[in-house]
């Protein structure tokens, strides 16, 4: 497939956005066709699964994503939960419609280390109206158990 | 002063925070006699004040904090303000008590951008009770603008 | 079925909440052989349905629950809801074993109005550990079009 | 001062609204020149204070507030925030302007019983832009002892 744009920068990245679908711009990312964000490289988490009103996002918890107790600090969930819900949100967009999160909420039901392995954030969209969408995301280990779950409004409007 | 414990790896590092006080600990890392956590080195964010039910994180947005749609990604407002929160409740914990933190909330009102130069994220404790505490907390400019605010709600126990 | 207790006062229905479990105690209030609370009566809410994990709660709103707008007040699916997923929860707790709701947060999606019918609000457990819970839930109209969301946080312990 | 239109319905309350500023139907309710809701009526609160950014809302509450562990349902306070955030949100809204409550999240501190007395529900805002406003409450007893807090996110539009 061919790059429609320059993506080198994030003003390149940010423009191929508004020229392609939410669901197109998510399936290039998880491609490779599009490169990670600054923070999906920072962070080390990827686009594992995309499909039209889901996406799920995928890392390895490991001591660089620790807090002063041993354990992932919160910010890890949040970062993978606020990129999974945006991105379930993303996939109901067409093209030249955007988003923008109002809030996110999460909660911590168990702490993750980096023994835990891979966990899984797997968020689905719940409402999509004219102006406003709200998505949900559990992150799970790769035996089903529950670390975390949130919730996001997102405010849509034209670019 | 003398540094109580080794603190070069995650789990010495937990073993001082139980020996400690949540502030005296807080004193330390800010001190730079405790090192800072893995996140914080990740995403390049310092304490810069705490007292008695009060801490205040530091951060400068740059492009490695980025989403796609190129701005600091929710996950870096999100990560500040999780810190500074159960920092601020870590302030009123006695030695041998300690805290996990449930949920947090958090509302994005503007978006941060390298641009933004350094933000401050403030945060207060609203209640300590015998097993639970909550606090809120701002994300501000150096012009006193208001980026993101938020809550969070902890469970107390003894270690 | 005999009822274990008085039930005519705030305190006894206490004590009849303490000798039963919480599904029994939820069953019996269904079954009408516990009084429903003030707040139900109030509001004129009831439990439809109930099981390990789930409760299903219903009204039909009308115009004491508007707001100044002409449409159903916040508080009215915030109650509904609170209902709902802590009744939830209490579906979990053996006999002795109580909580209480830390937090709640409440997506409103679309307006209630006395057009709309009787909506219902199913709530579902998303995690019980030994001192915390968690639970989900929705408030849906008789076509299945949703009108609000959310989710609790609560502390268990022992009676 | 003389009653711009007939208060008699649901549906002139709401075209009372959109002919004054928020600031002037808050302060025409709470001097009584605008019947209070169907919903203030049915739990018995009522605006005690109103300013640029800032509400009060007050209420007794008794057992027909209960839930069935003999306090207050936690409908009740949040009805009350749900009622005094979105009223200091109304106060910043001119004529023609007008909000609905997207979000509210509310934590709760302690129990509200009938012997309790009177609680205040104070509401400001922390945020008014074009598209988007958030405020944050706290409902306290006489002695200004902490019962519940919590904030909520509005969408602006005109009317």
């Amino acid at each position: 497939m061919t790059r429609i744009v320059d993506n080198e920068t994030p003003a390149a990245r940010v423009e191929a956005r508004y020229a392609l679908s939410g669901l197109e711009y998510m399936q290039q990312l998880m491609a490779g066709e599009l490169p990670p964000s600054g923070m999906a490289q920072l962070m080390n988490f990827r686009i594992v699964e995309v499909s039209e009103g889901h996406a799920v996002f995928a890392i390895s918890p490991d001591e660089r994503h620790y807090n002063g107790l041993g354990i992932a600090h919160g910010g890890l969930g949040a970062t993978l939960l606020d990129s999974a819900l945006g991105c379930a949100i993303n996939t109901m967009m067409p093209p030249g419609k955007i988003f923008t999160t109002l809030e996110m909420k999460i909660n911590y039901v168990r702490p993750m280390r980096s023994e835990t392995g891979e966990v899984r954030c797997e968020a689905s969209v719940l409402h999509v109206g004219g102006r406003v969408a709200t998505a949900e995301g559990r992150i799970v280990d790769a035996g089903g158990k529950l670390y975390a779950h949130g919730t996001a409004t997102c405010m849509l409007f034209r670019s």
